[in-house]
């Protein structure tokens, strides 16, 4: 069994930091689960694009307002407290934080923790970020 | 990309109840995604064993405060807001809710929708729900 404490892992090296978001690695790869697990922080005002091409992920939003815009449709769904969005077919999206977000966040495959956005909004598939 | 909403899905036929716990199904096997996502809540003053001898799951504690025994060490864990468990070794257990406790949690393989917790606290393997 393993116990992890999100208010003990934010500030440390398990949380990733990038522009205007931070990620608290509860889960990663090498965990065995088969899946990670992330609490992730967006900041008020800021927007992001990614594009997951190699992972599913489903994001349950904690707490906060914003919306995420389908790039392949243009629909904009908003997101508060409750709402769920999962990235079943890989989509293209921008994530946009009205107030600070809280996010529960889970990917498969894992991450591993070393992957970094791509200029396409993606991370590498496993095989290439081992290989990298 | 799917969207769902917990506060529309709450007293649905998407959300199972059992003695005590409940469980809103935001993602199910047949969503595709390689694993299923829930948010349970747990009755304050209820007690539960669990054994999912065949599942890996993770559970983050959105609200609440209780407790995790695990079964085979007899090791107690506090739970509180923003801690997790994992059962990474299909950890037999006892879940006890002090107060009424809310939790994302995410199983791999994903839950079909239709299992039952069997008399020795297990789900079944995929397979033999799909055969039941």
């Amino acid at each position: 069994m393993i116990i992890r404490d999100f208010n003990k892992i934010k500030g440390t090296e398990r949380e990733v930091a990038d522009a205007r978001w931070k990620s608290a690695r509860m889960l990663l790869a090498d965990d065995g689960m088969g899946f990670s697990f992330h609490i992730t922080t967006i900041e008020a005002g800021s927007e992001h694009t990614f594009h997951y091409k190699h992972h599913f992920e489903a994001v349950w939003c904690v707490s906060g307002e914003g919306s995420i815009e389908d790039l392949a449709t243009g629909e904009v769904h908003e997101i508060t407290p409750g709402v769920m969005y999962a990235l079943n077919l890989h989509d293209h999206h921008t994530l946009r934080a009205k107030t600070e977000l809280q996010l529960a966040c889970c990917f498969n495959p894992p991450v591993t923790g070393t992957e970094v956005h791509r200029e396409d909004g993606s991370y590498a598939p496993a095989e290439d970020d081992k290989a990298a």
